[in-house]
């Protein structure tokens, strides 16, 4: 993950992982026959540790305040060059290395937007989101607009300036916060 | 820009651009000194022909059907494999040729911004958008979306598929259309 993350996927083979890692070729393919093999493991078994609104305990009602709590520790993780430069390369890998960015979604973007989704039906019960939103692409629109955010602007935004984004996000997308 | 959307920044260099031109390096070499500088004048000068509701030039009140009649070409133009391979080959090389992605960014991304903070603005003022909407974010929000939904659904949405996202896409955007 760290070869990929520092040096793309072209630049993460067998050969500079085994160098990396402090082992023999031999030793690598002795579990995984191709670079992809390898790359799609590693991606699957990352963690991630973007703070989930239900690990909090609290009630419904109070998830504005779950909420606004949560927002500086997401911005702190979203805003790390680590997380940026991994998903940029991945969607970058789209195009020649498919199964990559497939691992990526199934094993990192579909399980936090079931979380998202959990913590956007759980806020429409509670009435801190209009009930009649369209919620998945209401997932699509925040999760689309951070990408946006943290991959298309010059200079990178800092963990305040990701949180003050979340916050306005979140507002825009009809939640009911302070 | 063929090269750049086949086989991606890596592999597009001076001696594969000549020889797909036809040309000797040095020809190439005489004009450009680098490959970065080569693709970074290729990226600025490539047309893109997403069509603007302002070209309609109709009332502002006809807005709703402007934007009804322009959905179905720009879901074709957006659903173009050329089109999604170069916007993730474009984010991908945020990490290594961050000029690239300025350049995408500055020539591509924000001329169409501002097409559709115009169409937005414009879309306020005929009412058929909220007064209070926060623009800017909402366009993150609209494009983002787009951006997820072409580059991270493993089998891509064809013409058809992304003409009735958008459809979706505009209405929870808070768009009173058809």
């Amino acid at each position: 993950m760290e070869l990929l993350v520092e040096r793309g996927v072209e630049h993460a083979g067998i050969e500079q992982i085994a160098k990396r890692a402090g082992v023999a070729k031999v030793t690598v393919y002795r579990r995984w026959s191709s670079k992809e093999d390898l790359l799609a493991a590693a991606i699957e078994h990352a963690r991630e540790d973007l703070p989930n609104t239900a690990d909090a305990g609290r009630p419904a009602e109070a998830l504005p305040e779950v909420i606004a709590d949560l927002l500086p520790r997401w911005g702190e993780v979203l805003a790390e060059p680590r997380f940026r430069a991994l998903t940029a390369r991945l969607l970058g890998a789209g195009p020649d290395h498919p199964r990559l960015l497939e691992a990526y979604v199934r094993h990192h973007v579909e399980p936090r937007r079931e979380r998202a989704r959990a913590a956007m039906l759980q806020a429409q019960a509670a009435g801190v989101l209009a009930a009649d939103a369209d919620v998945d692409l209401l997932m699509d629109m925040m999760t689309g607009a951070i990408m946006q955010h943290l991959l298309m602007t010059p200079t990178p935004p800092d963990a305040a300036e990701t949180t003050a984004y979340l916050g306005r996000l979140l507002r825009q997308a009809g939640f009911d916060i302070a």
